[in-house]
C-alpha cells in the first residue's frame, strides 16, 4: 500500500454507550490494520450526547457535544454512525446525514424495518450510502451476504433465530424443565434480558429484523408492520417435555418465504427437529438458515449480541464504505421489486397439538372427526394421563392453515377440551 | 435503476465441465435479476473448451474455441471466468489475463494456494480484480466474509471441515461403525468421492482451501507447503466408537492459529465434543468456524460443493468485480503481511490415544510413568478388555505436542505395547 494513497476519514458518532464506546476502542486498538486493509486512516472526531458533563472512558472529553449541528455542520466529518436507537431523533439525524452526501453506518433495526425503504432510496438518490450489518445478528454478517454473495442463490426461504434473549429462555426451559418465568428471571439476572423484557418476548424485535433480512433477500419492501408475530410468553414446559420424546426441539423462529413471487413473513414459535441445524443453536446465540435453488441451504451463526460484536459489524461497515468511496461507485440496490405479500392461511403447515381432555369414552373419537370433517390428517397421537384429565399429544400431516385453523374453531366448541388448543408449527421438514 | 446506467459486460469462459455449464445457465435464467441488482446485463461471449466438436448442452456451439488468443485478445471481454483447475496451464491464462487488466475469477483451490500470492500483487500493480470465493466451500461465502466483514474482528483461529469426502466418509463410519474402506466405496457409489480420492483423503484438498483462509484472515501468505497435513486413511473404527463413548465425535479438521504474530496452519484428524457447533456437520456439508476478539465465535456451513453451488459462489464474485469496476476502487489487499510460522511442537494440544497392550500386571504403572517422566499429565483412562491383549483408551490434559511426541516414542519402545500408537487431538475445549 503506497503511503501516498492513505486518506484521512472523519467520523461523527451518535451516541456513546456500550456499542458506541466499543465502537471508539476497536477504532482506536485496529487503526493500523484497518489503515493497511482500508488505505485510510479513520477517526472519531465528534461524538453526540445528551448530556455534556458526565465523565465517561475512552473519548477524550472534547470530543463529546449535545448539539446534532457541532457534527452535521462539520465538512470533514463524511461518515455518520447513528447509536442511538430508536425512530425518532435517529430518522431525522440519518434523513440530513444522507440529504447532506454523508454515508451512514446504522446498527438500528427499528428505523431499518420501519423506515429502511425511504432511507435506502434516498442514498441512492444522493449517490451515498447507508449500511446496516449491526442490525440484525451482531458480528454475524448476515446483511453482506445476502447483499452481495446471494445474487445467483435465488432464495426461497429464509429461518431465523435472530432473538438472544427468547432463545436463551426456550434453551434454559429445554435443559432444565424451568417454566417460563423461572427462565425469564434466569435471563433477566444473567444480563439476557431486559429489566422491560417485552419487546423481546412478544416477538417484536424478532419480527423486526426478519423485515429487514426479508427485504434484501427478496429485494422487495418488508416493513414491520408487514410481519406476523406470537411471542414465547404461553409456553408451557410440557410442550417441550413432549417435544423431546418426539424428536423436536421448541425455538422463537423468523420464517421468511417467497412463493411464485408473493411474500411471507412471520415469528412464531416452533418445533424443529433435532437433526437440523438451527436446533442445536443454544442460549444466546443467533443463526440465519437461508435456502436457495442454487445454494441449497447454507447457515450463519454466532453470538447475537454482545457490545464488541456489534461493534465489530459497526466497524466492518464503515471500512466498507471507506473502500468503496470512489466517484459512480454503484451500490447493490436493496428493494427493487414491490412483491405482493400471501396469507399466512394460505401456508401448508405441519402442527403439533397438544389437548388437555376429559378422559370419557368417545372423546378421541370426537376429536378426530373433526379433524377428519376438515380434512385435516393426523399423523400421530399419544394419549398421557395427567389426574382426572387426559393428554392427547397429536402431530398432523401438513396442511394449509386454514384449513387447520378452522378445525382447532370447531374443535374448542367440545365439551370435552379442557383448555384451549395452542398449536405449535413443525418446520424444517421441507413443506412450503 | 435508470436505463441509461445499465453497461454490457462480455465474459470469456475457461473450462465447460459441470461448474463451466452451471455458470453459463446460471447467467442465462439469472440475467435479469442480475441486471437489477448491478446495473449490467452480464454475458458469456467465448468459453475455451480442449475440443471444439463434443456436443455440448446450453451454449450455442459457436461460443466454444479451442484456442486462448480468441478470447484473451477480444478487447470485448473485459472478465476472465477460469474454471479448468490445476496449475498449468490456468496460471499462465490468469497471468496473462491480469498483465491485460481484464478481471479473473477463479474456482481454482490448488492455483490459489501456490500462486495466490503472486497473483493477488499483479492484480493491484495492474488496478484489476481477482475473486476466488468458488474455490473454498463453494456456495458459502466465506472468502467474502473474511476478506470484508472481519475487518476488525482480531481473528486468532480458524476451524475448517473444508473437504466434503472425507466428512462423508467419517459420518459414514460414525452413523453405521462401518470400516474406512467400506465407507469410502460408499462415498465413490454415490459420487462424494472420486475413483481416485487420495487428494481429499490425504488431507491435501483441505490443506489448499485452509491455506487460502489462513491467508486472507491473517492478511499473510500462507502457500499448501506451509500446510502440515494428515489424512484419514487410517482411521480405526473403533476409535470412532471410543471416541463417542466419550461425547466425542471425529472430523477432518483444518486449524489455523494466530499467536503471538506468528501462524500455524494444519489439517488432522481431530476429535470434537459432540456440543460444539462443528460437531453436527455431517455429510459431505462444510463448515467454517471462526474465532476472534472481537466477535467470540461464528459458523458458516453449507453444501461444500455441487455444481449449482459453485457456480452460484462464481455468479456472485462476477456480479461482485461489475458493481465495483469503477476507476480508482480500492481493493481490499489480500496479504499485506508476512509473518512468520510457529510449529506444531509448541502448540499446546489435548491427545487422545488408545493403546494395544499385553494384559499383565504393571502394564498400566509402566505407561503411567513414562508419561509422567515427560510432564504430561493423564485426565482420564479407560481399560476395555479384548482377547488376550487389553486396551486402554487415555485422554491426556493440554500439552505441548514436543512432550507429547517424545512420551509417545518412548512409549512405542515398551515392550508390552502391542501396536504403534496413533493419538488423535481433541480440539474445540479453548486451549490455544
Amino acid at each position: 500500500m503506497e503511503a501516498s494513497r492513505t486518506q484521512s476519514i472523519n467520523i461523527g458518532l451518535l451516541g456513546y454507550g456500550t456499542v458506541g464506546s466499543n465502537v471508539y476502542q476497536l477504532l482506536e486498538e485496529q487503526s493500523g490494520e484497518i489503515a493497511k486493509a482500508s488505505g485510510a486512516t479513520i477517526s472519531i472526531k465528534k461524538i453526540l450526547v445528551r448530556e455534556s458533563d458526565v465523565p465517561r472512558s475512552g473519548a477524550p472529553s472534547d470530543m463529546f457535544t449535545t448539539d446534532f449541528a457541532d457534527i452535521i455542520d462539520d465538512q470533514d466529518i463524511t461518515i455518520i454512525v447513528e447509536l442511538i436507537g430508536g425512530t425518532e431523533p435517529a430518522f431525522d439525524y440519518i434523513t440530513e446525514a444522507l440529504e447532506k452526501g454523508k454515508a451512514v453506518v446504522t446498527a438500528n433495526k427499528q428505523l431499518i424495518s420501519q423506515q429502511g425503504f425511504y432511507l435506502f432510496k434516498l442514498s441512492q438518490e444522493k449517490k451515498t450510502q447507508i449500511k446496516f450489518e449491526a442490525s440484525v445478528a451482531g458480528a454475524i454478517p448476515v446483511i453482506r451476504v445476502l447483499r452481495e454473495s446471494m445474487v445467483a442463490a435465488n432464495l426461497t426461504s429464509i429461518y431465523g433465530i435472530v432473538n438472544g434473549t427468547t432463545n436463551f429462555i426456550l434453551s434454559e426451559m429445554s435443559k432444565t424443565g424451568a417454566r417460563y418465568e423461572d427462565a425469564l428471571a434466569r435471563a433477566q439476572e444473567w444480563g439476557y434480558a431486559e429489566a422491560d423484557p417485552t419487546e423481546d418476548i412478544s416477538g417484536l424485535d424478532a419480527a423486526a429484523k426478519m423485515a429487514i433480512l426479508a427485504s434484501i433477500a427478496f429485494h422487495s419492501t418488508v416493513k414491520l408492520g408487514d410481519v406476523d408475530c406470537a411471542g414465547i410468553e404461553d409456553i408451557n414446559p410440557l410442550d417441550i417435555e413432549y417435544a423431546r420424546e418426539l424428536g423436536l426441539t421448541l425455538k422463537l423462529l423468523g420464517v421468511a418465504k417467497l412463493y411464485q413471487d408473493k411474500v411471507n413473513v412471520r415469528v412464531y414459535p416452533a418445533l424443529l427437529s433435532r437433526e437440523h441445524p438451527l436446533a442445536s443453536v443454544n442460549g444466546a446465540y443467533n443463526a440465519v438458515f437461508l435456502e436457495g435453488d442454487a445454494i441449497d441451504e447454507i447457515m450463519l451463526s454466532g453470538p447475537g449480541a454482545g457490545g464488541m460484536e456489534t461493534a465489530s459489524a459497526v466497524v466492518s461497515d464503515i471500512v466498507s464504505i471507506v473502500s468503496r468511496r470512489t466517484p459512480g461507485f454503484l451500490e447493490y440496490p436493496v428493494a427493487y421489486k414491490e412483491l405482493e405479500f400471501f396469507d399466512g392461511e394460505d401456508v401448508i403447515s405441519t402442527f403439533y397439538l397438544r389437548l388437555e381432555v376429559e378422559d370419557v369414552p368417545g372423546v378421541l373419537a370426537s376429536i378426530a372427526s373433526v379433524f377428519g370433517d376438515h380434512q385435516v390428517g393426523i399423523q400421530s397421537v399419544i394419549q398421557k394421563g395427567r389426574g382426572a384429565h387426559a393428554e392427547l399429544v397429536m402431530v398432523f400431516h401438513p396442511v394449509a392453515e386454514k384449513s387447520f385453523m378452522a378445525a382447532l374453531k370447531k374443535l374448542a366448541a367440545l365439551p370435552d377440551i379442557k383448555s384451549e388448543p395452542r398449536p405449535i408449527r413443525v418446520e424444517g421438514n421441507g413443506e412450503q
